[in-house]
């Protein structure tokens, strides 16, 4: 894509209504917009980001036998009695003008539960798996930190469904390894640990996947042991840690990336899902529910990857690979389009840099906005037949001839 | 995909609460599921055929230089009061615990305008063309009519911004050009007609795409000169063609798949949108706003292309291209899943009836569900080396030698 014609632009300033460097980073760099506390648009840049999330998060659903389907935000009343968590002040409600009244999901098991049950009989219509990436609302008292806690927010929810406990505690086993997948292809999973928390609204306890981060709301306790961690909501009642007994650990900030829960028949009770077994007998199906934030993830990642400069995007979730950057004159234009679309030949994502703006301000901006590899041709170089390679994050300045740059980049 | 972990299943009985055709049918084939009057889940089948709708609407606003975003549908209440559309009673409204009020977002030009503002001052800064695929809320009466006419739904919204109205009439022309691509694609080009109509809460006039049938909504009047069509809300005002002048019509029952707005300075003026002109004047930017219901489109394509039977999808957004029927024994199993992998080898999208069910129930499930390709393996054709091939729609049945499925498919 050509920078001059993107609609957003870099913003020198810090906004002065956020307080993460995630939220500032990600506005000032043109990836996020803030409507109002809590509530963010994604612009072209930032929707990029997020879409290679998601799309990270539905190979690995798909590895666990994920079915996508898309359930809808607008919920009737009606749905939310059984479970009695209609009560819940975190929900938005609303009324239609005939006096229906209507929450806004912020969760979908008193959804999925009666869909499921609709085809869901016997135990051999068992195990099943079905999640969505959908648009959650969450009434947020005092969301402050930018795309990490919002009231309107993109989450992936998976939902299993099976005949025993035993298929279920197998299931969540493979969620678990699914969901290291997507942090260690995301390179947050050198930071994150599976974090035995509270259940809240959804079960006795939960497992949540937190990444150490100095932004993050969350206290874990790691066992210097064996790396499982602990939340300090719960940490009065575990006092040792659940996976080796170990009583030795560290306490670290963290930011809740993931959290998973075995439901067992807490919603498919009081929702009438029940399937006969192979006796002809009817019983409760067991259920887990799984989330995921692809925007905190998102955040996240920023929280992580950056310097004083500005992002520095993991290669797998850039915006761009490549942000080509013209200096000079109009002459050399002609050889930086030839090698812009060459480059988008060879398949190559390219931010290409061809705006009428000083050299400081194309340097400054690739910095903050922090594609992986930034190329630079100018006269100079073009002197040599050659191009500028320099990998964000890093001072080195390569020479690269222009005939091997393709080469070079696909290494 | 296997059939037999689909977690639908098809059902025989029509829905009782629904009167349109296409949501029957949808429902009964299992690509969507009623949560209440107006609110639907996509399943997995539905799901397939709304992104690959949504795929084409994509790829046809990157042609006319859309760049995509994605905004919130929680919208302050501060918002929309600068338009006076805070009013406006189909809203859905709701507020927070600490006492905010927040609209549900049923159109864009509130967020958008504001936003395009902090990137845009001079006129080197426009053109301007923003989109999303995003969920909107609409608090309708009496929805009534499936995908069609629904309280929560997906919508395709692109927003343009102009130094001049001749550059907005431009590029109107454009997307008009880029609306008639999208609906030829989705085969419904034959029945679909630009038709002069009420601006609504958006402008005086505005044109609308609407396709014949009968379930449609409305009343259009189509010029039998010259195809241009006027909607009967306006009829009173607008006698003749406003393309030929003709004043010959035939009136005909339509839904209305898209509509485009030409809203000037509208939006602009209250919202605080200007731009310095060559000479440094300040001028309002002149705006355009062009709707798509994608899956109002899935519902039209149903209408359209479906007999007493069930669906007969378009190929482009079927859910799969073929639907591969086993018929028989546990040993002609692996053939057919020999057959299965090359296909999908072959990038051929499969959906495979690999159930222990009749071959009556698998034929009626093939024609409810309507993928473009039904392939039948059996003992009687492994006989011969062969599969039989009909296409949905047509009764010809071929016969055709196993080595030779995938160029037939392929054709």
């Amino acid at each position: 894509m050509k920078q001059s014609e993107l609609f957003t632009k870099t913003i020198k300033e810090d906004p002065k209504d956020e307080i993460s460097t995630s939220a500032k980073l990600l506005i000032r760099a043109g990836f996020i917009d803030k409507l109002a506390a809590g509530i963010y648009s994604f612009l072209p840049l930032g929707l990029r980001v997020l879409r290679k999330i998601e799309n990270i998060i539905r190979e690995e659903m798909k590895e666990i036998s994920g079915q996508e389907i898309l359930m809808p935000a607008l919920h009737p009343k009606e749905a939310w009695l059984p479970t009695g968590r209609w009560e819940i002040t975190e929900m938005f409600k609303t009324k239609s003008r005939s006096g229906r009244e209507y929450g806004l999901g912020w969760t979908h098991e008193e959804v999925v539960t009666p869909l499921v049950k609709k085809y869901v009989s016997s135990y051999k219509d068992l195990p099943r798996y079905v999640y969505q990436i959908q648009d959650k609302f969450r009434d947020e008292l005092r969301p402050k930190s930018g795309l990490l806690r919002t009231k309107e927010f993109i989450m992936k929810d998976l939902y299993s469904f099976h005949a025993t406990t035993e298929d279920l505690d197998d299931y969540y086993e493979k969620v678990t390894k699914a969901y290291f997948k997507i942090f260690e292809r995301c390179e947050l999973l050198d930071f994150t640990y599976l974090t035995l928390a509270s259940g809240g609204a959804f079960s006795r306890y939960s497992d949540e996947f937190q990444t150490t981060a100095p932004a993050g709301e969350d206290t874990i306790y790691i066992c210097t042991n064996c790396d499982r961690a602990i939340n300090k909501e719960i940490k009065g009642e575990a006092a040792v840690c659940p996976e080796c007994d170990g009583k030795d650990f560290k306490q670290e900030k963290s930011i809740e990336v993931g959290n998973i829960f075995k439901l067992g028949s807490r919603y498919s009770e009081p929702l009438g899902l029940k399937f006969k077994d192979k006796d002809g007998q009817e019983k409760p199906v067991m259920m887990g529910c799984y989330g995921l934030g692809p925007a905190r993830i998102m955040g996240t990642i920023v929280e992580i990857f950056h310097d004083n400069q500005g992002i520095i995007w993991p290669q797998v979730v850039a915006p761009f690979k490549v942000h080509l950057i013209l200096l000079g004159e109009e002459k050399d234009k002609k050889e930086a389009n030839k090698l812009y679309e060459n480059l988008r030949k060879a398949n190559l994502e390219v931010l290409y840099d061809d705006r009428d703006v000083s050299a400081g301000e194309k340097f400054v901006d690739a910095d903050l906005i922090g594609c992986p590899y930034r190329i630079v041709i100018s006269k100079k170089t073009l002197a040599k037949d050659s191009i500028e390679i320099k990998k964000r994050g890093n001072d080195k300045i390569e020479l690269v001839k222009t005939s091997n740059v393709i080469k070079e980049l696909k290494k």
